[in-house]
């Protein structure tokens, strides 16, 4: 066999005359006229292969059979070819293509492996549908954006683990078969075999033992690891992602923000290029939600909510005063939105209304000022006062949404969202920290707005029992082009805080000790002031490279039904191994 | 909180008047006559902490309080404190600590944390039994031998990755949640929620992935990643284990070997300042076997297996000349031997009869030949030829093991390693090569030496039908001071060739697709030559420190039955959980 010698992505003009062998995987084939042209492409590029267009010098038997092979060649067959390189005829050259300048005069060929009809054409891969590409995701990677994809993770994980290994944290691995910790998703159960009737859980995140590795003493933990979480699938989400998770100890939020601030602008100067300015923009949770209705913002989209609840509650307008004394009226305005007929208006009417509004009021600033079939119920004093609090030129138009703060928040972030138009390769990363400690569950009881670990804010802790709601944490999110990033917090180290939080949160002692009672033992041992993050490496490297499924960044992701087309699980099992595991599957049809 | 400018182990008589803030643990108190020491430590070192000796220049009263915190801190504590770096006074310097000529002279401390009484005495954790170490996992980390095997782990991690990353791999993620590979042991199986009676396995290792890497066009891949293997669990083994695996295409044995000799040459030298000789020296399989009876002899003993079938198929004593005529007949020259009393010989004998052995012959070299109960049945020309094999000198011993080669290599297997004295820090690092391809089952079918996609030598393959046990693969280990570090081959590239493996194995059409129909398929699509290797990271690592356990090098080990005493994982779950995924556990009571 011919072994490369070089890649098919590095040759260039100064190689001229380089007797050279590569081997890879045929792009593209043409006969011009008894004179045969491959493209020849492994992971690093493409590189032309020329078969009889200038004499070999080899005997004449062998360069026919040269041509021949070359001749029977088909797209996607593996070969490897012995050749001069010289440079391409003027005219021929190609601008695009880094060994655009340069081909190979072929002296000697290899085929080494054949190729079957393929499923679809792996320069059009979008043209069928998700799960074909995911069935044969092998055959996608050879080309385009995936491998590209698949190229930039790595960087990311080189340059990742780098910083944090220059920065003295170490690295630490943490259990896969484990006991699952309470963060707010179903576990991914394991039967054990040795231990019958007992089951591991894989990990939804390392959040016990990274906060164990410091009461451990290892003042400074990173890890990228997978975490699991048995969810109904969101077009986002997969059952098992990748997680950068770490935890330092002595610490406070400053330094932890501080760092990671230092190590974004490292990792996006050092994989794509970008400089990033710090320190970044911080929002307060209630200035994110009150001027952009969430507390994930694109600031990429200048658009910010307005309140004109005052002005609403003495309006004739019934819609908005009455929903003045029970709630909000906010609006956001679209510029230039000449665009947004009334058809599009109806139709998003329909969607907002899906998100629980009532309805979509609206104002167009005319050539005379503002239009639409509710300023009848305005005097001209107060469409001044509307015209003027939200800045309104000539095209653009007002959405107004009265409706709880929930509601009206979550309209106006679809719109702002819908209409707004981002800025493109523009990153816009930001800080959303004084979380409240709790947020109330169905029931109106307290439950964690991050995980039941998290330290309340300094000086707030008398009021835990007395006015859980008005506990702020010591929480903090990063969030970049309307994308959470990663989360953190600085994290309970007192045995005693950490039961008042429990009962608090109404899980018992016995639960407490149950669930989590190795937590509460070693925070009893000594446990030093610590606080991490985790971030979403998935959902990091898709922003990076500006996609929006996660799913393009994944080497082998599953689809939304958590299935892989690709191997076909999950699958049956044979009973045998079912046996031995001592469980049944349960028919729910007679159950 | 006063937080830290310095760690416990970076300050130096340089650092003399420098005031800084350190903090970690109580590790160590002493009142000397109202003059406090504490020694506090954290993951980097110790230092000495001094209160009372030396006027603070606080008000009295402050430092009064000083010195009442400082006598009730006990070991474990938590603590920062602000101070001034002094030399210690002559005859109180401590040469066997990095920070030993230096101490602090504290003005301000933070009592941040208390400590429950400790379970066990943290300077001597061999003292409890391993549940209890394992159980307080966190405790043994704050010191010793653990918190040197982590950080050395972790230098291993960074530098393997950097080495990969330089020699133009990329890292790439393969699936947690997947379907079984064909491995030999039993899979971890998890259920499937959404898709009820299904489920995934947990990858005993990523071998088919990997291979569709190559199939993809990821030229030289690699990956640090958990494996799974559901266990009868020995010693040295854990259901969750970490591999480094790796797979490169369009390359042959020899450049995977020289790769990874650089490689171990490389990370030796840049994790433990040890150089290592390369190439590493090489034996075949059946060579290893004749000399050593095992493939992954430890080669820093001297000793080798030395056979006498010859001789003793012509012998009068009946035990030899009877199982030469079947069998094989071998002996092993223990060297100054006189501590091997006849006590020890019987003791071993029994040993060496639980390995399937029927007894151990043994012959003295005393002042005038050979002695034992067996000499009279031998000639005195045989008792020369056989000292004279053997290079037998006054004071050696010989152990005979005549029976089937498999026993007679097991038991002098077993010899060797008990009474051969390996030299120590030292590494001795060999391939094994050349293994058969197939080797015979209980059955006496073909079962794959590695698994069934390793490629058969070149040139051997028209033997596979016909003569499937004389047919040679491309198989490779990796052996270091006994123990079997890594592993891997040649794989096949044919789709061709992979059926009739698959036929040869006795794996029908039907089953070869439901279990890996996707490989089958995707080595149809322009599969490339490829091959790789897979390190036990755990192995690796112990082998490096010198260590015989690997779960002195793992973080968050299991107990030989599977079960975390920290987490006391795996445990019951709720009923709901198994109502979820449609599973029952079944009562073998009544089942």
């Amino acid at each position: 066999m011919l072994k490369p010698t070089v890649n098919c992505g590095e040759l260039r003009v100064t190689d001229k005359d380089r007797e050279v062998v590569l081997a890879g995987w045929v792009s593209g084939w043409r006969d011009h006229g008894g004179v045969v042209f491959i493209d020849l492409r492994d992971f690093h590029g493409k590189t032309q292969v020329v078969f009889g267009r200038e004499k070999t010098g080899l005997p004449e038997k062998d360069e026919k059979e040269l041509i021949e092979i070359a001749n029977s060649l088909r797209n996607e067959y593996v070969i490897a070819v012995k050749g001069i390189v010289n440079l391409r005829p003027e005219g021929t050259r190609n601008d695009k293509l880094p060994t655009g300048e340069i081909e190979i005069s072929a002296r000697q060929i290899n085929l080494i492996n054949e190729c079957a009809e393929l499923p679809f054409d792996l320069k059009n891969p979008d043209k069928v549908g998700e799960e074909t590409r995911l069935k044969y995701r092998y055959l996608e990677m050879r080309s385009g954006k995936l491998k590209e994809s698949l190229a930039l993770r790595h960087r990311f994980f080189q340059s990742t683990r780098n910083f944090f290994a220059d920065n003295g944290f170490i690295e630490v691995e943490t259990p896969f078969l484990t006991r699952s910790t309470p963060e707010g998703a179903r576990d991914f159960l394991v039967p054990s075999r040795i231990n019958p009737g007992k089951f591991y859980a894989l990990p939804q995140s390392p959040q016990l033992f990274k906060q164990l590795l410091m009461i451990g003493g290892i003042g400074k933990y990173f890890q990228i690891v997978k975490c699991f979480r048995d969810e109904d699938l969101r077009q986002d989400r997969q059952p098992e992602f990748t997680q950068l998770d770490l935890e330092m100890s002595f610490i406070d939020e400053e330094d932890i923000k501080k760092l990671l601030e230092r190590y974004i602008q490292s990792v996006f100067r050092e994989v794509i290029g970008v400089e990033l300015e710090i320190p970044f923009k911080r929002l307060s949770y209630s200035e994110a939600m009150d001027r952009y209705g969430t507390d994930k913002p694109d600031l990429r989209i200048p658009l910010e909510i307005i309140n004109i609840t005052d002005l609403a509650s003495n309006s004739s307008f019934k819609v908005f005063s009455s929903a003045a004394s029970c709630g909000v009226v906010k609006g956001l305005k679209i510029p230039d939105a000449d665009e947004i007929s009334l058809s599009v208006i109806n139709k998003t009417t329909e969607e907002i209304q899906s998100l629980g509004a009532k309805g979509l009021a609206w104002m167009r600033h005319k050539k005379d000022g503002l239009h639409s079939p509710i300023t009848k119920f305005f005097s001209e004093e107060e469409l001044k006062e509307i015209s003027s609090r939200f800045d309104t030129r000539r095209g653009d138009i007002i959405f107004f949404i009265a409706d709880t703060e929930q509601v009206v928040g979550a309209c106006l972030d679809y719109l702002r969202r819908t209409f707004g138009k981002p800025s493109e390769n523009v990153f816009m990363p930001l800080w959303i920290e004084d979380y409240p400690l709790f947020e109330k569950d169905d029931a109106g009881n307290p439950t964690p707005m991050h995980h039941p670990f998290t330290s309340p804010r300094s000086g707030e802790e008398e009021l835990l029992e007395k006015e859980p709601f008005a506990v702020k944490s010591k929480a903090y999110d990063m969030v970049l082009n309307g994308a959470e990033i990663g989360g953190g917090s600085i994290r309970i180290h007192s045995p005693v805080l950490q039961n008042r939080v429990f009962k608090i949160l109404n899980i018992t002692e016995e639960k407490a000790r149950q669930k989590f009672g190795f937590l509460l033992q070693a925070l009893s041992f000594g446990a030093p002031p610590h606080g991490g993050f985790a971030f979403g490496v998935d959902r990091l490297v898709a922003c990076m490279l500006g996609i929006n499924s996660i799913r393009e960044v994944i080497p082998f992701p599953k689809t939304r039904r958590a299935y892989s087309p690709l191997t076909g699980s999950p699958s049956d099992v044979d009973k045998e191994q079912l046996d031995e595991i001592g469980i049944r599957i349960v028919d729910f049809k007679k159950d």
